[in-house]
């Protein structure tokens, strides 16, 4: 399993819309004949690149899949039934299928007599696809927000400028995180103040060598002007004619978007996580202070300490000069409406 | 040296506005007969405090010292004489006493026929006494700014409410902290607002168990009300009734401060911060966010990002679920009247 696991990781650092899977394939002695992975929407399932590689050596094999085999016919077959046709008679799988759609893998193997085992490092393989397990499981995109800030909390100074809070290193850890995104999302203010690219690309504006460009969503009602620069060719383009984070949030579902990058500014960040659509929180703060500026964040709504949104951190770590902060909001307060 | 330092540190965890000092005697064979420590203001000096224990057997001794023996007569008479006198033939001693009134014993000593040698573990020696190395060398007071605030560096919500932005063991961290300081610092503002105490004591305001409460001190022109709390019984309080950060620190310094514990509000901080005068930030950051209410510093005058303050981050440490950031500011930059 860790084989598989690692196949999987290393196969592709985002498959989305799709999770990251590895499948190896084993010989009855136990002998590795085949590691397969997936690679993203419109290639191989991971069970199917692992039993084209294994040929005919997949009869009387064990296959071990990071996540439950797939029941359902997409784009590609069902895995279940490619395995059942390869003469697969054992399968091990680490997490179960989230997805409704495509769930009942292990359920239709057992039918056909094969041996099925689940579970085994199940928390791995979900790690390895947090935002895409999120997403499946609830109906709605995982939404990370993520800002940059000085030690006291500005996110520009008094007279507007902002380029660049964070060094080198940091900027370029944002668009390694921005890449394991499928969007990109900013509010009207945003592109209004700073008309911003919102691509991959590094301090020199060369595009950096993601396979896939996540698509930009700007969101609010304002209709973005034709030549605004997030509507380039440079990568997809959406616009939100909406401010209510709900419906936002089930239009990017439809979009097959599932890891949303929120990176502002302040007032669409307040509006998610006052409506509690933050599932992470990932904060640059810088060693300098201002005294005046911009802060990060607005508009929550929140008046007293009490009310405070209320953090889990997950990670502190040095990034050149900078830290990088990492996040998970905790559920929201029942409201005095919520109780009664 | 190494048992030397051990005895200052262990010795006191402050004795300003005097340095923390250790001092062992070793008789010819390398044997330790005594080993003494300076523990504050009107209590003997590292060595007399050793000599006394060796009685007799300092004749003919090594004495070991953490700091160079002062050569001055104060409240107790100069080391290099009582070295001298109890017949001390050989002095090893880390750093160079940086005081211009008191230095000089080493000269003292060589011309009385000891030998002499200094700078073994210097470093180490300094460390234990920053504030005071640093206040002696300058003539101004060590100045630490603490301060509080959320992930998005709010220190206070929109109601004003602020108790408690960080959790219980890092206000325990904070009073530690101020303990090692020989004054507290805030501006009348603070004052006004919040009639705070300024004392050691814990959640349940009970006193904690530091020997010496830091000198309150309250700086501005607004008169403190006779019955603020801040001038109660429980700890000596000091007005500074001006605006001038150079003259509050001459004025500190007069009155033998050498630690100061700034803890607001923004405004003071903004004034020594943009006059150079804060020589070390101690960040609690709490792992919540707000949205809106008071920042913890403004009144720098910095008005663009190329003019921010530069931090050297020393230190990193979780206190409980908080984050306490520990850096040094960088010298300002030169203004251009500087450069002219
Ligand atoms: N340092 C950073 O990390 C960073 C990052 C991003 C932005 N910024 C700065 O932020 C500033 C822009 O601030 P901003 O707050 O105006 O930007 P914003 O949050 O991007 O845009 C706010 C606009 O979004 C629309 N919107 C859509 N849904 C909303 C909702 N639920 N609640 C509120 N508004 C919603 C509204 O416009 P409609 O009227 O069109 O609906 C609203 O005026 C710029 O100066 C930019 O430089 C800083
Ligand atoms: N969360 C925290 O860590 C924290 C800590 C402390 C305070 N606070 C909050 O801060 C708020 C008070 O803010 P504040 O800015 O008014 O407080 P402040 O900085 O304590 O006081 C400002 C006052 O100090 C005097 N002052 C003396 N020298 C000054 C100088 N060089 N520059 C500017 N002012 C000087 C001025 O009053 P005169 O007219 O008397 O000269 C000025 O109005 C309160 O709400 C308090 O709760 C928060």
């Amino acid at each position: 399993m860790r084989r598989a696991l690692d196949a999987a990781r290393e196969a592709v650092d985002k498959a989305l819309p799709n999770p990251r899977v590895g499948c190896v394939i084993l010989d009855p002695a136990g002998t590795v004949v085949a590691v397969g992975a997936h690679r993203g929407a419109g290639t191989p399932h991971a069970e199917a690149d692992a039993l084209a590689r294994a040929g005919d050596r997949a009869r009387g094999a064990t296959a071990v899949v990071t996540l439950e085999p797939c029941n359902h016919t997409g784009r590609t077959g069902a895995c279940s039934e490619a395995l059942i046709a390869a003469g697969v008679v054992r399968v091990v799988y680490a997490a179960d299928d989230p997805n409704p759609v495509a769930s009942g893998g292990a359920d239709r193997l057992r039918a056909a007599g094969v041996d099925v085992e689940g579970g085994l490092l199940a928390g791995e393989s979900e790690r390895l696809n947090v935002a895409w397990t999120h997403a499946v499981r609830t109906g709605r995109p995982f939404v990370t927000w993520k800002f940059a800030a000085t030690l006291d909390g500005r996110s520009a100074a008094a007279d507007g400028s902002s380029q660049w809070i964070t060094g080198p290193e940091a900027r370029l850890d944002v668009q390694r995180l921005r890449a394991a995104c499928d969007a990109i999302l900013v509010g009207t203010g945003t592109v209004v103040a700073d008309d911003p690219r919102l691509t991959l690309r590094d301090d020199e504006n060369a595009p950096l060598p993601y396979a896939v460009q996540p698509t930009r969503v700007v969101m609010g009602e304002r209709l973005v002007a034709a030549d605004a620069r997030v509507r380039d060719d440079d990568a997809p383009f959406l616009q939100l004619v909406t401010r209510d984070v709900d419906a936002a949030l089930a239009a990017l579902a439809e979009h097959e978007i599932r890891h949303v990058w929120l990176e502002g500014g302040p007032r669409l960040a307040g509006a998610f996580l006052a409506a509690g659509a933050v599932d992470e929180v990932v904060a640059y703060v810088a060693p300098t202070l201002l005294g005046a500026g911009a802060t990060a964040l607005s508009g929550t709504g929140i008046q007293t300490l009490a009310d405070a949104v209320q953090l889990d951190v997950t990670d502190t770590t040095h990034v050149g000069p900078d830290l990088r902060i990492t996040a998970r909001p905790r559920p929201l307060a029942p409201t005095d409406e919520d109780r009664s």
